[in-house]
């Protein structure tokens, strides 16, 4: 009776229940203030309007039984139409493909798109979802560092001159997860005119999109050419418990991809895609309500920062968050933040260390704060329990 | 820029859009009765329980976040009970597996047992989604045949004895789809006879085991067994829009399909999956309430039995179903379904020929007639239908 087949123990080798999620099981304690999480603060989620949604909804018994694998229609048209004003293109509804979340999207688009040994590039930091999709997939992976604005599209034309040839580029292009950076215009249209050039998709990964602060983002790399796939959901701006996400992509690979979902899970939520559906389609409200979660993640991440900055001087950068819900810092002493994380614990405070989202070089001296789910004076709390752990 | 892969090519090749689906999209015209579905009945699915329970529910914000992997807690200790008081032994909660339907147990559980080449033991006919998930896994396939007391156990054993060695043997135990027939008691004790013995494990997928017409399903193939691992749904007693399956497996599958559901999709939708507690918890109601869907599908499929037997009289044999879904029809004469199917179409009825469902010999003569979503009367003009094709 075998269990770890050998093909299966080359898939959990790269699906190696992830260090944050280890770590988020020690950080639940109490009396631990945890910035250490991913999670949008469910607070601010719209549990009344999702009750009314879902009470119209159940009105109709169709919500109720299963739906088409790539989703129920009237959600579809309403991504498309979303979508459509994001690209700047009439994105058909035969391109839309609604996932249980984005991370299948990503999954299931490994396995359309990827052979094993198949050459992915990401980004490092990277988001941890993404390697442990790509490994699984038999991927061979290389890495490309961000900087302040994003992805080193240079570094990248670099492989691809010394003759690398990706099948996929993976970035989270705005308020990236774990790095915290926005990937700028030009780059993006860099990006998209490398892939029109030398041939491999693109697959721009976009789940925080919607949390800006200050200024709208800048258009997707979607915008810039047909072979980006775009990924993203609902979940940091309505609530995961839909389990609703999507990939824009052409119609071969949606088709591809539905053959996929029918053997993976067959179908979506009819009902928590109608709810979807009927909270995207109420723009007024739905501006009101994104607008009130961006000005109160705004107003965390920018106690965060001034807390840190203020606290740290110059031995700690920070990245100046313009959205999302990560700041990325950094010790510019040796200060390891592995090292220092039992004491950060003893002392009550939580972080990722950035070394759990490396791909390649460690860099001992990084760590991820989420600022999303904590008040300002919580916030400020946090970092003087860190301050206090990093002197002792 | 490469999308049909040569990995994903063979992986399509198990993926065909099934035979059935693209039927349906035939058959879903307004003058055809349709029983080629294999859809419960929307009509009998309990809309305002479901309301009730999601706005309960949403009094929590907790249901809107993130929840584990493995499931929500409240619903994992719910399935625990019924499936202890099911199987005849206290299962713990850490051998509950939620996932998005049953469909997707059975994906992951094949990524987890299976290695490229194993081989799988089916039924003959057999479930069409199992076909899809142990082609896509490159498993080698091997059909055995049902008959009227589920599958041919005697001819596992020949199997056996002849030195083949199965990773896994599936089954749909009881109201068999296609073929309408449920697993015997003294075939179930020795198919697990045979897992111990052989070291492989059994997949007992049981999504009908609640539609019982007049008497209680035997024990499960799990009591006899813990190589037994016990698949099922809500989708056919509340709703599919759900989307709550469940594994019941020892603790080391849990944990390993956990690590491939992470990377899959993160994980259920809490919100869901506290409807479907509340709903199994109220146990006064949910007896009442699938008392009446096995009245409704019961007095169903008396109809279409009846109205066969009457109009073909000794034409065609059908099964005497005594729960589920489905009947499993047989031509006496040459007939051939999947020749008269354009012809039935045209008289304004629709079913799946037995070619469908057959693993290895097709069965041209046989059909599958799906009795849940037509009332009598509407039974009794689709025979109606149907003999007028059948004599054209």
């Amino acid at each position: 009776m075998s269990l770890t087949t050998p093909a299966l123990a080359g898939k959990l080798a790269g699906l190696q229940s992830s260090a944050i999620r280890d770590l988020l099981k020690l950080t639940a304690r109490d009396d631990v203030i945890s910035l250490a999480g991913g999670l949008p603060d469910a607070a601010l989620m719209p549990r009344e309007r999702i009750a009314v949604a879902a009470e119209v909804a159940l009105r109709d018994p169709a919500v109720l039984q299963y739906t088409e694998s790539a989703g129920w229609p009237a959600l579809r048209e309403v991504i498309a139409a979303r979508e459509s004003a994001k690209i700047g293109r009439a994105v058909p509804v035969a391109e839309v493909f609604i996932t249980h979340g984005s991370q299948q999207a990503l999954s299931l688009l490994a396995e359309v798109l990827l052979d094993f040994g198949a050459l992915v590039i990401v980004e490092d930091p990277a988001y941890v979802g993404a390697l442990q999709v790509f490994r699984a997939a038999g991927a061979r992976i290389v890495a490309v560092p961000l900087d302040g604005e994003g992805m080193r599209i240079d570094l990248l034309e670099d492989l691809l001159a010394a003759g690398e040839r990706p099948a996929v580029v993976h970035t989270v292009s705005t308020f990236h997860n774990p790095g915290g950076v926005t990937l700028a215009p030009q780059r993006r249209r860099r990006l998209a005119e490398l892939a029109q050039a030398h041939g491999f998709w693109v697959i721009e990964d976009d789940p925080y999109g919607e949390l800006w602060f200050d200024a709208p983002v800048p258009a997707p790399v979607a915008s810039y050419s047909p072979q980006v796939i775009r990924l993203s959901s609902v979940s940091k701006i309505l609530s995961p418990a839909l389990r609703v996400g999507w990939l824009i992509a052409p119609e071969k690979v949606c088709r591809a991809v539905e053959l996929l979902k029918q053997g993976a899970d067959l179908c979506g939520s009819a009902l928590t895609q109608q709810i979807t559906a009927t909270l995207l389609t109420d723009t007024d409200w739905l501006a009101t309500h994104v607008d009130s979660i961006r000005t109160t993640y705004g107003t965390r991440a920018r106690a965060l920062t001034t807390a840190l900055r203020t606290t740290f001087a110059d031995r700690l950068h920070c990245t100046d968050p313009t959205g999302g819900m990560f700041i990325w810092a950094e010790f510019l002493d040796n200060t390891d933040t592995s090292t220092l994380l039992p004491t950060a614990l003893e002392s009550g405070v939580a972080y990722v260390p950035g070394a759990a989202f490396a791909f390649a070089d460690t860099t001992p001296n990084t760590l991820r704060l989420c600022f999303t789910t904590s008040d300002e004076a919580t916030l400020a709390e946090a970092v003087a329990r860190l301050v206090k752990a990093a002197s002792a």
